[in-house]
């Protein structure tokens, strides 16, 4: 039971979703709805940038108020952020308008929005479908597909995924959905990522997890170094399960963090995978580590060094690089004592060991950097703590994305 | 008599250097030589990344000792970095070398390397070289040239300057050369840049001055974000000119420094201009902070973004992901109150108010962008400390010549 499913957002019981095309973006889908009838106890992350988007303000408030939420209605294609006092109030005022027509006391929905900077959002598009939003809401599969197909930028494919876990003789459910692909360097947060759950659990044991478990998926992933300005991640419950309430420190609670530890890793790893241009998608471990917070800062540092991702583009074996790219991460450690090994399904290299490179095949390693999947294992012997980072390639595809991403 | 000249390391007195082609790299120029009979006071900053190239280990080690030195060797197309204890044994062996058949007492040269890292260094072809490098000095204009086409990799022109200075009725001379062009985003240090005078002023004093210059020199440039583990910058002073020694908080001293400033900043630029793959040239500065420092890391870390570079080689007038660098770069302020303008010799836009967003002509910004030297200006309204960062593109060039540096 403790494995991962087909789903979305609405496996959990008692959510709906939805999405449609409404014209912020020339074709596809652009607005999304996620719901619930019962209200919601809400945990979120959200970007540390200085520079934060409207939602995320909002977002961020409405959370330490403790007004009931019901759902989230989410923008693609226009994020805005730096739209200054009109980013305020647009941002209300769809927040109003849902509230409004569900019939709850504003505000009773969480905003998300992602896509270009700096344009006011296209208000009139929005407002003007938010009817034909809800009536088109579904609590099966497909209203959670909607909902993920619906939060995409230059997302090449949806992502979204659930999972099942007995808890106290209950199933509780948690599925999830998230957006990437590019601004994707999350610090405390991540791109927009939706995760529901009809575990009964309160605000502040849902935020204790939540908080525990970003350190570890969406914290330690990166496509090009960019925190974004609107770094969303929500978990909400909805107690539909009708299980015990799960509290902190018991044996349930660490269940819970289990199956939530796989929905969100999924998630982080599928935002990477589809990461701007990216063909590869790196592991990268340190293990040895002083302290584990040594450990997630150095593989991070790795997976985002732009001379480490071009070397994984050009699929050549400059382990170098990596190695560079540990150094100035700012944490201590003996550049003496590492060892680094690089694998594929194709078989394994050493290629340093107590600091001293060993002689390889470069023909072995060409072959085991034509797979997709790679991974790398540095081993620093200074102590007994490891952590793992999830990385991409940087492409041609990347800089021709990003080069003309408005028009 | 304040401006740059032609010139580079043999523009001061008593200064010669050379190079040659001896097969550490394939056909071009890979081992330099700069050299001065009278001893030289040294002062140096090196790469603050963990894991350091042998010769930077070296470097620190005999900057403490204060052993009389009388210049530098450099090869590049290989960094000797990551090359264990063997990459230490060479680095020495080279020093002692070149120390014996010059006729100083061992060390008496600083060692430099540069190119491919975790390679062990060819020995043999650099041995074999060493006197005709020392037959080969120069004192004039080309042996300074040579010896900056010497240190070069993937720099696609040579890097050098000069400048003179009247201190005390004597006319003191710096020359200096370096070498980019990828693996840049300095911390306290700089890639390969070797700055020669023939003023007469201590090691202290000479060091004290270079601290105070790097942080609005070489530190405020980035190609990649990517900190070496052989960046290396020394100053070198002979007193050659003969006049008297420069102390420090004197009028000479802030003479001194304002030349010192011009070459420093000049040899950083240009390896910005020449970044791997650089199409375009960007001053970013930051005005209205709060700290000196608040505005030298806003400005880095706008240059520094993989979005904002892509956008620049798109020519595409996406400020919003500068804005969004300036938000993650850990310095609080208020995004409210920013003030944004671009600008080029074809004209000025200012995009953003108070944190509001302008309407502008997307055919002028086009026209703007279009150049190759592109100004963009923030104002934070925090304070009245400004900083100026230099970055360039990040274009299909950066990724070609990165997929596959080692073939």
């Amino acid at each position: 039971m403790n494995q991962l499913h087909p789903g979305g957002v609405t496996a959990p019981k008692g959510f709906s979703a939805t999405s449609l095309h409404c014209g912020v973006k020339r074709k596809k889908k652009d607005l999304a709805l996620l719901y619930s009838e019962q209200p919601l106890a809400v945990a979120g992350v959200f970007t540390t940038n200085q520079v934060q988007a409207a939602p995320v303000i909002l977002g961020k408030s409405m959370l330490q108020e403790n007004s009931p939420i019901h759902g989230v209605i989410v923008n693609s294609g226009n994020a805005n952020a730096c739209t200054g006092d009109r980013g305020m109030e647009d941002a209300k005022m769809v927040i109003h308008e849902i509230s409004k027509a569900t019939g709850y006391t504003n505000p009773a929905f969480l905003m998300g929005s992602t896509g270009v900077i700096g344009v006011p959002l296209p208000m009139n598009p929005i407002l003007s479908h938010i009817d034909q939003l809800i009536q088109s809401l579904e609590s099966d599969q497909q209203g959670g597909t909607d909902f993920a197909e619906g939060i995409m930028t230059t997302d090449t494919f949806k992502k979204e995924i659930a999972t099942k876990v007995n808890i106290g003789g209950v199933t509780v459910t948690i599925g999830g959905a998230a957006k990437g692909s590019g601004m994707i360097h999350p610090n405390m947060a991540t791109m927009l990522a939706y995760v529901t759950t009809d575990a009964s659990i309160s605000q502040k044991t849902l935020q204790l997890a939540l908080d525990r478990d970003v350190k570890d998926t969406y914290n330690m992933i990166s496509v090009d170094g960019d925190t974004s300005t609107n770094d969303t991640l929500l978990v909400m419950a909805n107690g539909a399960a009708q299980g015990s309430e799960i509290m902190p420190n018991t044996p349930e609670f660490e269940l819970f963090m289990e199956a939530l530890h796989r929905v969100n890793l999924y998630l982080a790893q599928s935002i990477v995978r589809d990461g701007e241009g990216a063909s590869k998608f790196l592991t990268f471990t340190v293990k040895g580590a002083k302290t584990k917070d040594d450990a997630r800062t150095i593989a991070r540092s790795a997976v985002t060094s732009n001379l480490s991702k071009t070397a994984l583009f050009g699929e050549d074996a400059n382990w170098g690089r990596f190695l560079c790219a540990m150094g100035y991460a700012g944490v201590q450690f003996n550049p003496n004592k590492v060892a680094l090994s690089l694998s594929s399904s194709q078989g394994t290299l050493t290629l340093l060991d107590k600091g001293n490179p060993l002689s390889f095949s470069e023909e072995k390693a060409k072959i085991i950097l034509q797979e997709r999947d790679i991974y790398i294992e540095a081993t620093l012997k200074e102590g007994d703590e490891e952590a793992t980072a999830y990385g991409c390639d940087l492409s041609y595809e990347y800089v021709k994305i990003n080069g003309d991403y408005r028009s």
